[in-house]
């Protein structure tokens, strides 16, 4: 973790080295990942066991691929009670502050008969990733599949890898049946995706796929992009802290150190204009780092994408907060409100020094899916806005449409449309 | 123009056929638009002028790239005065419904100190792409800089091809110069999508690009996506008329003519429950076809994409309405309002025979740019939407947090992110 004054030089290269980190950059997996695209798209089912075999090393067919009902009664017994206790309290939470972003259609009208307006469905079917491999987060299953339920999709569909011998996680299992997923097939990576984009034998279609995933499962999104729609394309983990004086110097560490732990590709910055604070920061990282069981990549993350930057007053701070766009914002400063207002582009924000990022995480509603490495500035977390999608409402009566209909007529013609044009004036030529 | 009956092996031809058209069946065009995007990114400004010189047969330079105050001036003695009327007529109500789709910030809070809330924020800057070519779209100009207006875009900058001398279409100027863009490229192609999604030396980086264009320009906004937010991938246009007995054959076969001439590309398609409707509108569709002036293109989409499909009851149509998806809807039928409640999938649904889809195109307010090809079950019309993100808010007190932190702990060890459960428990050591 390097301590560096504050100059547009350091950002600049500081921002170069975070888009290091981008998906973007290993385009030398595109065409493997397009094969396998291809390949399912071509020979379904049968391309799907065929990749699942050489990758997952498990035999599957069109009988066992979809998780049955006797595999989750199974995976509730090996589930601690506490976990599945904290699961469903956190899933109140999350399930409440999802409904506030509900949308509605509305119109408006006027007297001459004039209804124009916005009618908002849900998609019908939603398909949601699940990574498998060592780490198991079944709080990843909740935050992907309840903006989905909330919105009202019909059907929820799951996909995540399974062992050689054809096991899922049970906490994974257990997660996606308390957040409600309807089907859940045992397969994984870039042919997961493919299936669900393209339909296969044994798995439906979806309209709209989700989730985390390695690089292969991010550059397969992106291909079938058009075909469905995807989340925003997710890169590696990110936490900047905000802090000035007042902050507790212990509780930025261990936040810090929160988001290092994830991957040796995660970030872990600290802009301040304490200098005071950033020393005594930095030695409660090295403190914690110690003591901590994810030591090694919490190291290397610090030591590559691990910054304590000291700004020569708050609006060099904030400014560059803005430009950096974390995925999470910690805001840890005398008048944490006001700085807050301030803030065009960050994924989400935490306010004050109980606000600590694992809250978020797990538990306080907001979904923990946000735009990475600069992308807060033009995506959004994940929301009940990612599973619903709108139709303009149009309606003119005789009366609305006679006063115009010339005006129409004239654009239609100066843009050398003149069927447009025909297709208002028939309506007055008799 | 075919004329069939519905059964579900027309419906799935018909679709095949029409995913014919989808530009994702263009990927031989990818690495020739990856090798364009990867130039402009490493030679910038060089790489821009070098395809410029190449494609559109013009000199530019970074002193003549950008249009100016004097040449905007004369774009507006070159435009005919009824247009420009019509043009500020038109931009009245697309300003009033694009207004009605704000969103806004909210926020959640309890007595005892937990804040959870959403921030609203425009991005910073917008790009437009407006094609050139023959075809000019004063419209197209409108419909996509008036939602990133009324988001609250600080800075809306525009790209589109000069011909051989410099020169742009007036009329593409003045709708630019009247929707309030601020800065205009004389640029076209994939070299003008990839200057915005990561600027050069003259052309600012957008954070959002939007707007029509040939398959090239179509393959490098979905090759950028990810450095930049891009608008849904357009197909070709689309109208696809539900009507009973009570239609107006003329009007009718007016509607469908009138997306027929768009290219050759576009599909029109009737659902009817009535034989002798069918029969009536492929008869107009043959008058009209002769007397307009676009009737070479009309003939080759209706050929090719030009359907009348005879359903056995209106259910079936409906449900087939829903499966086809269409970029525009009409319902023509006995009360239209009750079967507009049962559209799941469209991008803009015209009720009642006034309500004719030129009124859509230009003068309504909705927007026109909507899903095409099947796309409306997951992407909606450009609205304001597109042009802001949104940003998580929490903020817990000490008091609020202290009751559940010991489940966030939980959480956190089941997924083995101690980093993350000692984030939290170093706030109750003391």
């Amino acid at each position: 973790m390097r301590t560096l004054k504050l100059t547009q030089d350091t950002i600049n290269s500081l921002l170069t080295d975070l888009l290091k980190r981008s998906p973007s950059q290993y385009t030398e997996f595109e065409s493997k990942v397009g094969e396998i695209i291809e390949n399912v798209r071509a020979k379904k089912d049968a391309a799907v066991f065929e990749y699942t075999k050489k990758f997952d090393g498990a035999d599957l067919t069109a009988e066992n691929v979809e998780v049955t009902e006797e595999e989750l009664a199974m995976a509730y017994k090996f589930v601690q009670p506490e976990l599945l206790k904290v699961i469903r309290k956190a899933l109140v939470n999350i399930k409440t502050y999802h409904e506030k972003q509900k949308q509605y259609s509305w119109f408006d009208s006027s007297e001459n008969g004039i209804m124009v307006g916005q009618k908002v469905t849900p998609i019908d079917r939603a398909g949601v990733y699940v990574p498998g491999g060592k780490a198991v987060y079944p709080s990843s299953v909740l935050m992907n599949v309840m903006p989905a339920k909330v919105a009202g999709v019909k059907e929820i569909i799951m996909t995540t890898p399974c062992d050689k011998n054809g096991n899922v996680n049970p906490a994974t299992l257990v997660a996606a049946k308390e957040a409600g997923v309807d089907r859940i097939f045992k397969i994984g990576g870039a042919q997961a995706i493919a299936a669900m984009a393209f339909g296969t034998e044994s798995i439906p279609k979806a309209d709209k796929i989700v989730g985390p995933g390695n690089i292969y499962v991010a550059l397969a999104k992106k291909a079938v992009f058009g075909h469905v729609s995807i989340d925003s394309i997710a890169g590696p983990s990110e936490i900047l802290v905000l802090a000035d004086e007042t902050a507790n110097p212990s509780y930025v560490a261990a936040d810090l150190l929160s988001q290092a732990e994830h991957d040796e590709l995660a970030s872990a910055i600290l802009i301040t204009t304490s200098e005071k604070l950033a020393a005594e920061v930095l030695a409660e990282v090295q403190r914690f780092t110690h003591e901590l069981s994810r030591k090694e990549i919490i190291k290397k993350s610090l030591d590559n994408y691990g910054y304590i930057l000291i700004a020569p007053d708050l609006n060099t701070a904030i400014d560059t907060v803005n430009e950096i766009a974390s995925e999470h914002l910690e805001i840890v400063t005398a008048n944490a409100f006001e700085v807050m207002t301030r803030i065009k582009h960050a994924g989400a924000i935490f306010i004050g020094e109980y606000s600590s990022e694992p809250l978020g995480d797990y538990f306080a509603g907001p979904n923990h899916v946000l735009p990475t490495n600069g992308t807060a500035k033009f995506f959004s977390p994940l929301s009940v806005d990612d599973f619903i999608k709108k139709s303009s409402i149009i309606s003119y009566s005789k009366e609305a449409l006679e006063p115009i209909y010339k005006d129409i007529i004239q654009f239609a013609e100066c843009e050398q449309l003149t069927a447009h044009a025909n297709s208002i004036r028939v309506r007055f030529e008799d």
